[in-house]
């Protein structure tokens, strides 16, 4: 059911609140994932620039050919900048210059405290190419705008992408119902003699059937597959599907990352072909055990470090302590695969859990040269306690 | 047939000639496409860094997940760094921070004019998500090596990308025989009845199973399907697949960007559902008729700007003059979408074409509310004028 297009009150809120807090006066934002938690809309091309300001105002500049999906999806004021033509070949940074100048002098943030983006940062990529401003914005307030602060709002930013709103959860369990859809459409059909490729391909082919709902108004997904030794390496900062064939009794992990609106998921379900053997059974009951516990733990108030020992210490108790060698997860909704994102759900978080942050729960267990297993969930943190948004 | 993994001297050469002439003592950068660029390795997560000197050393600092990844693909000398564990969660500037310095140190480059990517740059994509550095790096070695004098490389990097050394070349043939493979497979197989989702996941799946060949380390595809009214807005920025079902004399035109390696295709054909009417016959016939003189036109020392007019007097000679909204190419390899890329193929352009560039030809009618026709080859400038790389 599609929320209508209305000001997200709520984030507005915070927002205010945390500027005054820090004593900025305004936000200038670039990075897609970050566009997106302050204004609802996802950037395609990446040189869209959201402002906003300590008094609540929501600003957007918008490449002409993104207008449309802007208008679509928030209800900040846009400002439309065109970024080449047949007239003249345009920089980016010739293209944003005066639309941003012109922006901030109207807003009257011309001699005050103006948060950026600025320490280095794993972020959402919007499209298969995009642009990076890199130190570009930073430098241009400085130089039209000498009397103003520029400050680094990274750790605001941190907390705003890590608690979401209604608005901003119900956009991300749509986004995870979709991708469940896929899965559930597409875990019958591969079979034994197939690829990698030829199966994430299956999954791919499922989701894009599943994401067509009225309020999908832009959405991408990879499924990765790996089979057999080769999930074995899963556990790596990255997924990667290869061309190894499928047989009866391999391993199969099929890992998902998609978006609908902007909005990420990070889901794996780990397959057998065939039927189960005792070990792999022994391995998936033990996954199942630390999933359920870090189930029981996660509500509001909880370290996050106490729900990754909810799940290792199950591991280590059935044996596999060494071969669980990542956390147990991350946030995610802005972006899917960023292990700094809050709650870091990692034995040396400090982070405390809050009604309303989203992270993934992945249990895992790689053992090397033979496979690796993960069951990977999507959850929101509620004031019962813990919001599945992976049902399936 | 894969080539041996060996040095790229050809490229080196260049390098070397190039920092020489800027009086550059050594570049650091971390944009994938640069990466990939100057060492032949394409990072997955964003993080790895190169540094390359004027006297022609490779340096690579890799993440330890990349590096068998890294150890495949280019020659340069390795160092790998760690960008977390179980016992500390590490940002990525800590991550990268003493491995940096200790390059440098050891590069003997701490009191030189180091290099460095700064202005707003369309860069391709390497995973879903990726870590940006933003302006840490300048400010990393700004603060460790004061006496360093940290410059815009720019320029340097741009004409780099933009000739393409026969090992380069090499690459991007392999990736665009494989895209056209995929059209091949799949461009029978769609029927009126599918949405546009579907017929792009066709695409794709034809694509997973093309990308078995040997020599492909890592690949990905994008495949949109844009059909009727919807490929009337396929000049925008950007493609964009939609729920819309084909008809029976629907225009479909099916955009490709995809990559083997890092290295970028960008291709697009145009069907017509059913036999074309007499109106999308000539419109197919002022599209061939402008691509063939842009083929007739390409050689070394031609201008870009010719390149351009030569589609661009074809098509307003029949007619369609205003209906041809973008340039006619631009600069195709290390990136896809990137419309600054070198060799400009536009009316301002002051490019001039030399031997090793790879673009891409794109003329097209787009009109509002009926149709856009599109045909995108890839194209190699050699010594004797031009090498389609889209011969299908």
């Amino acid at each position: 059911m599609p929320l209508p297009l209305e000001a997200d009150t709520e984030n507005r809120k915070r927002i205010v609140a945390l500027l005054e807090q820090r004593h900025i006066d305004g936000l200038v934002c670039a990075l897609p994932m970050h566009v997106l938690m302050l204004t609802g809309f996802c950037p395609v091309m990446g040189n869209a620039v959201a402002v906003v300001t300590s008094s609540g105002e929501l600003h957007l500049l918008v490449p002409e050919d993104e207008d449309d999906l802007a208008a679509q999806s928030s209800t900040a004021a846009r400002t439309v900048f065109h970024p080449g033509s047949l007239q003249a070949i345009t920089t980016p940074t010739e293209a944003i210059k005066r639309p941003l100048e012109q922006l901030i002098s109207r807003l009257t943030l011309g001699r005050s405290h103006i948060g950026i983006e600025s320490s280095a940062v794993e972020h959402a990529v919007s499209y298969l190419s995009q642009c990076a401003y890199q130190s570009v914005l930073a430098e241009l307030l400085k130089e039209s705008f000498p009397k103003a602060v520029i400050v680094n709002a990274d750790d605001i930013l941190h907390v705003l992408c890590g608690v979401k709103t209604l608005r901003q959860l119900h956009a991300i369990r749509l986004s995870c119902g979709i991708a469940g859809a896929a899965y559930q459409d597409a875990s019958p059909r591969w079979q034994p003699g197939m690829t990698e490729l030829e199966v994430a391909a299956i999954f791919y082919s499922a989701y894009s059937k599943a994401a067509t709902l009225p309020d999908v108004i832009r959405s991408e997904a990879r499924f990765f597959c790996m089979s057999g030794e080769n999930s074995a390496t899963a556990n790596a900062a990255y997924a990667r599907t290869r061309q190894r064939t499928i047989a009866e009794g391999d391993v199969l992990m099929i890992h998902c990352n998609s978006s609908v609106n902007g909005y990420w998921t990070d889901i794996t379900r780990t397959y057998v072909c065939g039927r189960a053997d005792p070990r792999q059974q022994e391995i998936q009951a033990a996954i199942a055990k630390a999933r359920a516990q870090c189930m029981a733990c996660i509500a509001p108030g909880v370290a996050a470090a106490e729900v990754d020992k909810a799940a290792r210490d199950v591991l280590t108790q059935q044996g596999f302590g060494a071969n669980f060698t990542h956390g147990t997860g991350h946030g995610v909704g802005f972006c899917a695969a960023s292990a700094h994102a809050i709650p870091r759900i990692h034995p040396k978080s400090v982070d405390q859990l809050r009604t309303g942050m989203t992270f993934n729960v992945e249990p895992a267990i790689y053992i090397e040269g033979y496979a690796g297993f993960r069951h990977c969930d999507m959850v929101a943190v509620n004031a019962n306690g813990v919001e599945l948004l992976t049902k399936f």
